[in-house]
């Protein structure tokens, strides 16, 4: 008699502007556990400053490198709730984003193009939704969905006419400059220079904002203290200061340009 | 041979105002997880201002309005602990709450109230209890019980003396006026008006402290950065700001007055 | 035909100084659920201030406290990535805790002396390994092993060269004075003196910093407002204001020294 193997139990990620003090994410896990009671959610952050859509796509970006196939991402931050922008359901790397369409998907898309693919999420519950809470009432039961084994193709339809929303973000791909697209809980300063350009490149030290520091391969290349640029734990080049933070002691800021040097 | 059915796993919800900082929240989940292994706990906030028992209110009602039938919600805001304070057992559409008789099930029993019941918990585990942390030595072992399977009613009895506390808190009856009851992350505030009410009435504009502001349905009804009045996710008027804080644009704080125009 | 049995989830707690705000912790967890999937993940917390080894080393006492043999540990607050320090698998209690060298054992060591025991964690993972995430490149998928049922003798190696660094912090043995060792999100002041050195003892009142405060058993044992010493849920001595913050109140800091007297 065939048995139906267990399969492991999905994983559905939560990046959102809710803030940590609301019960916003409990409703959105209501959702996704009542409707996917073996899914393991993982709360990202809820901490992106709200209508953040820039430092949504870099966070979702280093989930998608960091999650397995079959993965389901979900990222709320929506500030046209309730107007006609659209949802999406984006495949990346055999892992599914659930977002609006308003530029988060831009960062992975940029840095794992091959097979990336954006979809209409047009699937609606049948009872009804809310004006203002599509998190919770769309795209938490589309996740739980898939979560619990429905085909992702079964909730979405090809993107008819407008392309999606992007950022204006891209990888760098010469060593002329860069911009810090990112900077972290510690003061790091992550840029969009990808390592890869680095690797056997004359390049010797950045400059980065009105600093000019060293590239280094770990935090101890530099006493404590110090100024450095290396190559980070996303494969971007990042500035930092060890044990300190670069945002204060450099007055770096997202956007800022950063330029490299042989020497 | 008769098998026992794999039931779904228990959710038991935590809402504390003890910070994210510490390790209180964690050794309540060591308990949890020691005593109920397959219990779903679902992180509501540790972010409740000190004592805010009004907040932890507002916050049940929404968890008690999402949530399934067996779900269990922990609430420990519990500024008595130490005094002879009685822990409350409150039965709300199915889900079991649990945390100490000090007003925080008014806003859940005033919203659902048929069928509400409230019992004292006077279950207590027979290893030692400490004189200030009834959430970890208390209250989750409790929890865990009925996670596990336990039926509720062997960790209560019927009240005894003095009805549980109420704050002072009721849902508007009329549309005369209503009362800011809390404000979320996003600086909405939300009101004690039930949509119901505002269901097929006359009324077009609504004043929040000094401002006055259209009713309407969706955020995307006002331009960015305007101010309204809409029926929120709670089914309760709010008082919003596209794309904006309704706190800091129009001053509202808990217990602000709101009146509603036909015009 | 025999069956494996199914016995219970490892539990792993994750301590970080990380902050809410990034995917740091989402990556540990993608690495901990992907070789581990039935692993149960408690967040202690993320909120440790960056590089505080102290205040971590005190949170991971209290986890070894509150949670069972076979319980992971991993607390990753580590100014030293990417140099040449060791990191760390003590076992104290039967639980094993994953960590870099640099003084987070000590609170816990100090406790619970009995059986504690510290090696170097010298198993690394085939992949490559970034020069500054090794919480997730190294500690999370060690930590990962051990839960998926790995014997954690297989990680790790006897500690040659020096002992663990430990930091200037250990209990009270006499009645003589003490020290304040943490603050927590109540203002609570928690000191290293162990409330069973109070047992029988004819302490009657507390300094701490310049206020002299009664030694209760509850906060209920002062009126609203009023400080006191009473032993906390950890079993130290803390100095507390009830229904109020002892660190605002009475200026308290980590380091401050506590007295006690008869009188």
């Amino acid at each position: 008699m065939p048995r139906r193997l267990k399969k492991a139990c999905s994983i559905v990620t939560l990046t959102t502007d809710f803030g940590w003090n609301d019960a916003y994410v409990a409703e959105m896990k209501a959702v996704l556990l009542g409707q996917a009671p073996d899914a393991r959610i993982v709360d990202v952050t809820h901490g992106i400053a709200p209508q953040d859509v820039a430092a949504g796509s870099v966070t979702l970006e280093r989930l998608v490198r960091a999650f397995d196939e079959g993965t389901v991402h979900v990222v709320v931050i929506d500030p046209g709730v309730g107007s006609n922008r659209r949802l999406l359901l984006a495949r990346i790397g055999g892992q599914t984003i659930i977002c609006p369409d308003n530029g988060l998907i831009t960062w992975a898309w940029r840095r794992h193009p091959k097979g990336a693919a954006a979809h209409e999420l047009t699937w609606r519950p049948a009872t009804a939704i809310s004006a203002t809470f599509h998190g919770r009432d769309v795209m938490a039961p589309a996740a739980a969905r898939i979560a619990a084994g429905e085909r992702w193709q079964k909730l979405c339809r090809p993107l008819s006419g407008e392309p999606p929303r992007w950022l204006d973000m891209a990888p760098a791909t010469s060593l002329g400059e860069g911009r810090v697209i990112h900077v972290d809980h510690f003061g790091n300063a992550t840029t969009n220079v990808p390592g890869e350009l680095l690797d056997r490149s004359p390049v010797q030290t950045v400059r980065a904002g009105r600093h000019r520091v060293p590239l280094r391969r770990t935090y101890a290349g530099v006493p404590i203290g110090g100024p450095l640029a290396l190559v980070g734990s996303s494969g971007l080049l990042e500035i930092a200061v060890r044990n300190g933070s670069a945002c204060k002691r450099l007055g770096l800021r997202v956007g800022d340009v950063v330029k490299m040097y042989g020497r």
